[in-house]
């Protein structure tokens, strides 16, 4: 998995008939302390995760292993949102204190 | 997933069998401006996307995750096009307009 | 998928027992302009590439799906030799004319 | 695999109903050297992993071949704690010594 | 498929238990000429290679399909140890003159 941030939503209206119903989230890669990487992917939304959060995304066939990706044809979710990270026991980001 | 532009198609008439039917699109991924990255990749088709069109594809097993890659030996395909994307609030591209 | 182009061959005599009667292709990476981007991979000929020749080649599990790859150690296979290419309405490669 | 160092842990408390119990650990990639690359990944502690250590992860599909990791979304894991790596017969790491 | 060249062996008493009698070896990835690209992998040993050799290994899912690795937690497995290659008719390696 790897850290993101959630940037902004994608929205696409012809799409395959399996991904009726997902919501695509647009995601830029952070490293360990949180500074963005400068590249990005696009993440269906398995956990209500919403513009400004942290979040973990997974990806390729583990993408489809959550009930809302189940035999679709995404290779990335978001699964959790990130409440914090540690780093050599120091906090690096703690929710609604580092956002 | 990752967004990309469609730049153009690629023909290939001596193939394993199981690709016949298959159209095969040019990508350049984009970045969340829009701009391209300047890698590019080649994926079957799934939603009748054309030439200048900003589409999604997936990679990996879940390209194969259509009807019409089901089971198939290609790694990647456009499962949608594009209609719009924003970024902080702020619409970056929208089908029409910014092509 | 990707654009290589056929470099070579690779030959091994000791490797696990799934592997045998495969061809092994040295592959050059390419881009849009048919120019090499300077990575290599090895894939499995699926389809009687040879030298010279531009092909594309699918990664990952999807490399499996050929009846010559099928339940194999590979994760590279040559599925296609290419016979031309478009960008932008313009042809940028067409076989025997720009090998 | 790759060699990875622990360099701390991650909460989530809102996640897929599938993360519940699993342990995230933030990891720096490694070279043979053991010196960090500057890339990180968030992998799922199999072995009881604590930050300092030195560890092989495991990405893609193989991450759920744990009995831990089973059929969840998840696409890293760390599977083994290293005790020690040599390069061209000479001992690079020792745990203990060169932590 | 990726050219490399075995560099050393990883020692890990403390691992998942589907690891036990696995043997690991530190890779480093080669281009076509056999200069190695900096870059490093750790993979299970499914032909008996030795430190020195030049092997082939694959990655994902496809690393599962030796009988050794079968379902196993490992992403990366030497399946071939290369006698030669040739790139444009010219033979760029070949074992025992150019080890």
């Amino acid at each position: 998995m790897n850290l993101a941030k959630v940037m902004g939503t994608v929205v696409a209206s012809q799409k395959d008939e399996k991904l009726d119903g997902l919501r695509f989230l647009l995601l830029a890669t952070a490293g360990p302390d949180g500074q963005l990487s400068g590249s990005s992917v696009v993440a269906v939304d398995a956990v209500g995760a919403g513009p400004g959060e942290y979040v973990l995304y997974a990806s390729g066939s583990s993408a489809r292993q959550t009930r809302v990706t189940d035999g679709r044809p995404v290779d990335a979710v978001v699964m959790a949102i990130v409440d914090s990270w540690e780093v050599e026991g120091e906090e690096r980001y703690h929710k609604g204190r580092d956002d």
